[in-house]
């Protein structure tokens, strides 16, 4: 039985599962979508079981539920009537467009290689620590993160980011992104309505700050990295969101007399940098510049995070804050960050300790350097006017184009062949003289890298 | 060799790692705390390296990296000097006690079957979701969460909570907490200054809403659910957070009048009603009660997650929105959350498709119905002058104690005894008259019911 009428309405009844779920499912239906009318009076239990074919009882629980629910109402001696339900508007679909697949040649920056993504030592990890963690602690949710994990990645840190602290200081996240839109609504709270970022910059993190309702006031970059004199300019600002180990999109690395002078600044005025380490653990030249929070760690904020080194489906990343700020998380002033669940970062702890953590990085660095070698040799080869630079770290590069090349144009033609590039541009808050595209090797696959550059170097010259 | 000396000053330079790396460490250290103070002279490379028996390459690389860094400076014929490096306060380790284990007998509500957390089924789920997500996808980070397990999701509310969406509508978090954080952060965003939450109610999300900056405005309950004609005492409130399928910590659901005039009120003022979802998997005398958000899906967001059903340490929950809500996420306009990792949320949607989710609950209903069942029987036996309430679903009951008891008192003395029991007051916004525990059964061990009631018992007449 599929379909019975009632009150001058045909209902469809399905054929699936109990007949008091399919009656129950029918009746609020019909309510919802109108065709059961407020004020409709419906058959008395024993008519209606008869008509459609089933016992009383199952009409009784149908009519029950929904008079629970708020659809009808019963009424000692009277039928039960239709209730008048307000909102009931129709849904329309939204219509979202699923995510666009990655392109086939893809030199958008901020992306690793995702076919590299350890999947079966990660899996590994994770089931060991699903199955491992004691009973008694699966429902531990500290605002900051599992203390035994943290610890390791603390250890990490110390180790391979020259950091200070004490494990308390760390907190973990879901990321960057996560982290920045927390401290963004931290400083907040903390009475700060503007932050200075560098210009140009990952807009990522500064939408996070502009959404918790800082603003956004930009600082040029030049090839020593952030100007910090120019902080000054602005006397309302107090903390700043920075990129010293690798400046994004620019390259350059801030520079040794800049890192102190950055420092001071905070210290004058009371301050707070976030420092994004976004990309440390790729450095080619020499062994990555220590972090500023090692030097300052009152002051600074360091940013982390796997999306670089694992992979940014794994959602994982980290805060180190000084100790007069998370006291005053601990002691439940500020709001706290709702981190990923115990068991992404325990299997994270585990990564580290069985040492397959630091044997990827080894892998990827290696792979990195020869893939970023073979695009620089493709691009002096094929595109011999345009300058390289900010490529002594991390997985993307500065191509400088010629002056008056139409960027943008360029972006266009190279998607037309699959080939994903980013103008610098896109990352600029005032608009800049020099067209430039930021190139990200990360995930471009290796041996193609002359095809890709090729493709580019056509979209550029038919310019 | 593990000590050496230079300018005055003995370093450690351990025994691990390359000769590079330990040098730069022990002077980085060294200039971190004040052992080399500022404007020391570090030796000639030669000389150092003579002192130290290395080579000279490994003294120039490890002045190099610290010049780098900002610690040193390096000037064409002359030493190489200590920089004044500020914010140099040495670290106090803060002693954040650890996470406390739970007590033996654990009846403090919100905490499900910890045992009973399906911990091969979910390590075998998420590595499926670890090895199957295909490539191209792993750096799909959409601001709602990824749309197939989304729409797993949606179509399981729409079966078991009889919610009315489109799987657009879904946003994936990490959980009821970080929901109500991020919808109390959106209100602010929206003008809204106040929002009502229910007196008693559970901390946890009121004080989310606190951190956001909303004030906290205490509606009170009785035995009908929230009292809803008391919204309009407070003219400044347009949201309002509740639990009607199963009021926290009262156990009372939300009468069928309550719920259309609580839409009603929605209505009238504009406004939004955030329906607390956290425990409706469990009911016991009938089918759960349907969502408030299926009756008005423009009015109402839908907050829920697995920490009752699964587990808590899995950190995942939903937020169903309106249409209006979820378009203006979309365009940017309002902060977007920050959801787990995909492949948490592609491991809850092989659950469900799996089958072994719906038939974990199945287990659990059965396993907490006999365990609720035999807490109710000793209360009764053992506890005669107390009245059970609000056991008609969820995971807890409330026990009312006799008149004048002291019920801080009895939460003392049966911690003593390694029970964990919460007294009603905890939850309570204002001081109220009625003495009473909230009894949470979903973490005791089977079979122990009796031996953890006869334990509180002796706590309730020691007063």
């Amino acid at each position: 039985m599929t379909g019975v009428s009632t009150a001058g309405l045909t209902l469809d009844l399905g054929d699936d599962g109990p007949m008091t779920r399919r009656l129950t499912t029918a009746l609020r239906d019909a309510v919802r979508d109108g065709r059961l009318p407020p004020g409709t009076a419906l058959p008395p239990s024993r008519q209606f079981a008869a008509e459609i074919g089933c016992s009383r009882w199952v009409v009784t629980e149908a009519y029950g539920q929904l008079v629970a629910e708020g659809y009808l109402q019963a009424t000692t001696g009277a039928a039960t009537r239709v209730r008048d339900i307000r909102g009931a508007t129709p849904l329309r679909p939204l219509g979202i467009p699923p995510a666009e697949p990655r392109p086939r040649f893809d030199l958008a920056p901020g992306i690793p290689d995702l076919s590299a993504f350890p999947r079966t030592r990660w899996a590994e990890a994770y089931r060991r620590a699903v199955l491992a963690r004691p009973t008694g602690l699966l429902a531990d949710r500290t605002p900051i993160g599992i203390a035994d994990a943290r610890a390791v990645i603390t250890d990490y840190l110390v180790r391979t980011r020259q950091v200070r602290e004490d494990p308390t200081q760390v907190m973990v996240s879901n990321g960057a992104g996560a982290s920045v839109g927390w401290l963004a609504r931290v400083l907040v709270r903390l009475g700060h309505r503007r932050i200075g970022v560098e210009d140009p910059s990952w807009p990522g993190l500064r939408d996070a700050a502009r959404r918790a309702g800082l603003e956004v006031v930009p600082i040029p970059v030049d090839n020593h990295g952030l100007q910090v004199s120019r902080l000054d300019d602005h006397p309302g600002i107090r903390a700043v969101i920075t990129t010293p180990a690798h400046q994004f999109p620019m390259g350059v690395a801030l520079s040794p007399d800049r890192r102190l002078e950055l420092i001071d600044w905070a210290e004058r005025v009371g301050g707070l940098v976030i420092e994004d380490d976004y990309d440390a653990e790729y450095r080619y030249d020499r062994r990555p510049v220590g972090s500023l929070q090692g030097m300052a760690p009152d002051r600074v904020v360091l940013v982390g995070s796997v999306s670089k080194s694992l992979g940014p489906a794994v959602n994982l990343g980290w805060v180190i804050m000084p100790q007069w700020l998370i006291m005053r998380i601990l002691a439940g002033d500020l709001e706290t960050g709702v981190g990923p669940s115990v068991f992404g970062l325990e299997a994270f702890a585990i990564m580290i300790n069985e040492g397959w953590y630091e044997r990827h990085l080894r892998g990827m660095r290696t792979a990195y350097r020869k893939r970023r070698e073979a695009v620089a040799a493709a691009i002096e080869e094929m595109l011999p006017d345009c300058r390289i630079s900010g490529m002594a770290a991390g997985l993307h590069l500065l191509l400088e184009l010629p002056a008056g090349t139409d960027a943008d144009g360029v972006v266009d033609r190279a998607a037309a062949q699959q080939v994903g590039v980013v103008s610098i541009d896109r990352y600029r808050l005032r608009s800049g003289r020099n067209p430039a595209l930021v190139i990200g090797y990360g995930n471009l696959r290796s041996g193609r890298e002359r095809e890709a550059v090729g493709l580019l170097a056509r979209a550029i010259r038919r310019t």
